[in-house]
Formats: C-alpha cells, structure tokens, sequence
C-alpha cells in the first residue's frame, strides 16, 4: 500500500535535510551525466480565467528506485479566495514494476524548496564573495524563501524588497525581519539594482522589471519567476550585457525563462549559456572576477524534484522504520 | 481536504455507468469541438530492464470543473512478481484554483475500462452488422475486457482467441466462458482472420501479429494493443487495404499506434484518417457496406481519461452526499 505524506511531516523531515547540498548533486549529474538522468520536456497546461499554469515535470535517475512526477500549479488569483497561489504534490512509483510508492502531499511547498534551494546554489556559485544588500523582487512565498535560503551561503544584514503592493510589502517586513537583518521596502525597481549586490526576481511577471541600463558592474541576479514561454523579469539586453549567463537547462532555455527572449532576439547565443551543474562541477566557469556581471536563469528541472522527492521519502522511510523498530 | 477513491470503491460505482456512452460522447467532443478540449502530447517514460513504458495523459475541457492528469504504466514483467503488468491513477485538481480534489486510486482500471469501452464504440460503428465470431489477440486483461464491452453493441456466441502461451489461454477460456458464449483457442493468428468478422488486437506486440494478405473482405479490426512508436499489432499493407482507417486521434496517430508505421511508409496519407469522433457525429463517415474492410486503430486519448474520471467522481460524489443526507 503507498503511503501518503501530509504537509506536516514533510515540513518537519525538511528541517533535517540539506536541501542546497541536494540541489548541488542534482544540477552535477544533470550537467555532468546526462545519460543516467532522463528528464522529458515538461507537461504543461496553461488556463486563462482565472489565470493559472500547470507544470508536470517528471523522469528518473537510472538504477535509482523511483520514478518521479511532480505537479505544481500557480493561480495567481487564488489569494482572493484565501488560498496561496502554488499547489502541488509529488508521485513516487517503482521504478521496475510502476506500482506507486508514496504520494507527497506538499501543497507545491518542495518545489517552492528546491527552487529556493536552486536559488542558493546560483548564489554560492555566482554571486560576489561579499553580499551586504540582497534585492529581492516579489513578496510572495518564494520571495520569502530565497531570502532564507540566501542566509545558508552568504552573509549579509539588509534586504531591499521590491512589489507592487504596498500593504503586501508590510507584511513581508513584519514576517521576515529579525536581528541582524534589516528588511527595506520600495516600490522603484530601480533602487534594488543601484544598493543591491545580489539579486533574486521572484515574481510572475510577462513584462521586464528589470532593465539593462540600471545593471552595475560586480552585480548578480538570479531570476526565479518565469517558467513559461510568456513569463518574462529581466530586459533581454541585461542577458547580452552579462559577462555569464547560467542556466539551469540549456534544453529548458531554448523554450522558457529569460534566456529564450534573449535567444530569439538574436541577443546571446546558445553556446554562450552554461549549465549550473557545470558550474558546480567546475567552480572557474562561474564568477572570476568582483566586476563580472553574472545571472542565472532558473526555470526549474525535474532533476531537483527527483532529488528533493527521493531526499524526502527516504528520509521519511529510515524514521518510519525506525520508529516502527522502537 | 481531498478525497482518495480506492479501487474497489470505483468497481461498484463504475457497475452502475454507462462507459461507452461516456466514450461516444468523449470522443464526439474531441473531434467537432476541438476548441473545448484542452490534450497535450502525451507524456512518457521508456524503461529498458525491466522493459515498462509509463503514459501521462492530462488535459481539461474548458468550463468543467477540473483538471485530469492520468498516470498509466506498463510493466510487462510484472506477472513473474505476482503483479498485473498495467497499473495508474487519475488525478483531479480545480480548474480554477489548482487544488487536488481526488486521487482516483485505480490501479489502472479505469484505463482499462475506457480503451475497452472506446473499442465498444469503435465495433457499434465500424463493425459488421451481425457478427458470429469475434477474434480476439492477446488473453490479458485488456483482452477480457474488449470481449465484456463487445457484448453490449453485438451479439455473437464464439470468440475465437489467439496468445502466445497455452496456459494463459486456457485460463483465459476458463475465465470468460458463460452459456451462449463459446471460447475456443488458437495458436496461428491466421485462424482469426478466417473465422472472425470482427477482430481486437490487444497485445504488446512490437512486430506485426497479422498480415496483410489473410485480411477478408467484410472484416473490421479494431487495434489497441500499440500505444507507442514502436509498439505494432497490425502489418502496414492492412491499413492501406482497408476501406476506412478510424483513428482516435488524427494528431497521435502521426507519432503512435498503427498509423504511423503506414504513413512513414508512404502506404496511407494522413487525409484518409477518420476521427472515430467524427464517425459518432456522422455514422456514414464509418462502414456503409458489407464488404468494406474498416480498421480502428487507438491509442488512448486524454479525453476518454477526462470523462471516465468525471463520471468516475461525480457519481462518488453524488452517493456520497446522499449518503450523508440519509
């Protein structure tokens, strides 16, 4: 019989994992062993009213146990009716007889995890040596968990916090601030890109927020949002300006995200993008020098929720069996 | 809070629907109103060792309440673990929130009931008027349930079944014989296209099971067995004998299923394809003389998963408020 997870367990075996370490192992073998991780296009389904997009992201490891599917959706009007805009749950099945494992019933929270974890590793491996402002665009549930996950691979005692929201941004402030790190507010994107080191764009934004000319030298920005075709945070021309643009797939980048705004506006090439996991495997590719403009551009890869789902069950399973051991 | 259907749960309730009247509507909305129905490509996983291929299916129909994401495997190994070699779930989330309202816990049986139910419609509309013989490839479950479904649009008192292995054959007659219905076994494939007016295929098969030059004027053969691109029951000289090819869907036939093999082959083209959706709407676009050779060739469609998972949970639904009332 599979087992189903609730949310309240999941969140309490998160606590005992590393799920920056996890995101690291997942984008090397991704980028470094592509023939023992299969990874299909991802599932999609996009609806109009309300507003809202469904992403199936799904593939195994080979000679691992399970294969995994991963439904997150975003309905970006659920707020209204008092509901979060993400939801999800994640499948395992057996890899050799397809019987169904377990079911994570996570609400999309792991995914919101091993984006904010895929936030982290960008930023170990990309952002300048010393943070002291982070920018933030967004103030919703992503917004907050890269600021967190930020924490684990930099220092840094300011968040500058862009939205459109001014009641929203409040609350971002209230919840999030704590000693040593003080949370400012603006509602002019351009602010974050003159004080901030480190920038994360969470936001689901089919307009640029960012434009090109407000890039300095030395900055780096990971944008998170886009994750569609249509979805768009960063002027094309801010790729181009880049001294590296990182991604998380190259495949995913010629369809999703920023990258392919830039690509199809003739603006960078293919050949120019490199993966994290390359950059993970081989430190040089990333940041060399304190002025290199550097963005990683993350549409999210069902690597990570393979990774993120085995971590979990696994974990879940080794207490479960202790437990029943006991 | 989601509700989780077990299978038996979904046996009772599916006793008291009407499948291929659910599969005849499906497959009509499919094909005259396609700007309603919402199907990606599907989904797949290929496994080598053991061999197993995994399908998701998923889509909505625009205005219904949900969406459906149908996860089906087949692992044909399975049956030396003591496990049937198909199993699945169905997923239902809002279609205006994103939130799962039910796992539909099938164990794939209501994929096996909406392909045998679809190969009902297929026979009701392509098959010979009267029909004393059915033929039948394959003694799996899908082979049990074409004969069940076959019943209830024609009356016939012998099925003649062909498979591989003695053993499951026998059991197969063992399982499916009732007064007024004859079973009677057979190891040469040819045997059926002599004796049998209307023929399933239902097998794994990945070579061509029946030839060209054993086909009989007047016959109609419905393939369901292939499901990928490299699965084929039927020789490709078949489908560009035949009078009428019937597909499910005109769009999945180019890349799975009996079409494609005969359309890279140059031996049909792709305007001779029939939608079995538009046959429902217009009967005389299926078989209009006794000795016209028609073929069904179907490969699944998210549509048919989208209605059975409906009914499926409408009437879970429904007996569960009365129940409550009571």
């Amino acid at each position: 019989m599979a087992s189903f997870i609730s949310l309240e367990a999941i969140k309490s075996i998160i606590e005992h994992l590393n799920p920056v370490e996890a995101m690291e192992k997942a984008f090397r073998l991704y980028s470094t062993e592509p023939g023992r991780v299969v990874v299909p296009p991802v599932g999609e389904l996009i609806f109009d009213d309300p507003p809202g997009d469904v992403h199936i992201k799904y593939g195994f490891v080979r000679g691992n146990d399970f294969y995994i599917i991963k439904i997150a959706s975003g309905f970006y009007g659920n707020p209204k009716f008092g509901l979060p805009s993400s939801d999800g749950l994640m499948l395992l099945f057996n890899q050799r007889t397809g019987v169904l494992e377990s079911v994570l019933l996570d609400r999309g929270y792991l995914t919101n995890v091993r984006t904010a974890a895929a936030g982290a590793v960008a930023a170990k491996y990309l952002a300048p040596a010393v943070v002291k402002t982070v920018g933030i665009l967004g103030a919703g549930t992503q917004a907050r968990m890269q600021l967190e996950f930020l924490a684990r691979v930099r220092s840094f005692d300011r968040a500058l916090v862009w939205g459109l929201n001014r009641e929203e941004l409040e609350k971002y402030r209230h919840d999030m601030s704590r000693p040593g790190l003080e949370i400012e507010l603006t509602l002019d994107a351009e602010e974050i890109c003159r004080r901030a080191d480190l920038i994360v764009t969470c936001t689901p934004s089919t307009r640029p927020l960012l434009k090109k000319s407000w890039i300095r030298a030395g900055i780096h920005i990971t944008a998170v949002g886009s994750d569609t075709p249509e979805k768009q945070e960063l002027e094309a021309g801010i790729l181009e300006k880049a001294s590296r643009v990182v991604v998380d797939s190259r495949f995913q980048a010629r369809t999703r995200g920023e990258c392919h705004h830039a690509l199809q506006a003739g603006l960078i090439r293919e050949d120019r993008l490199i993966e994290l996991g390359e950059v993970v495997a081989e430190p040089s590719r990333g940041r060399v020098a304190d002025d290199d403009i550097t963005v990683a551009d993350l549409t999210g890869v069902a690597i990570q929720d393979i990774f993120i789902a085995e971590a979990v069950y696994g974990a879940w399973k080794a207490g479960h069996l202790t437990a029943a051991g006991a």
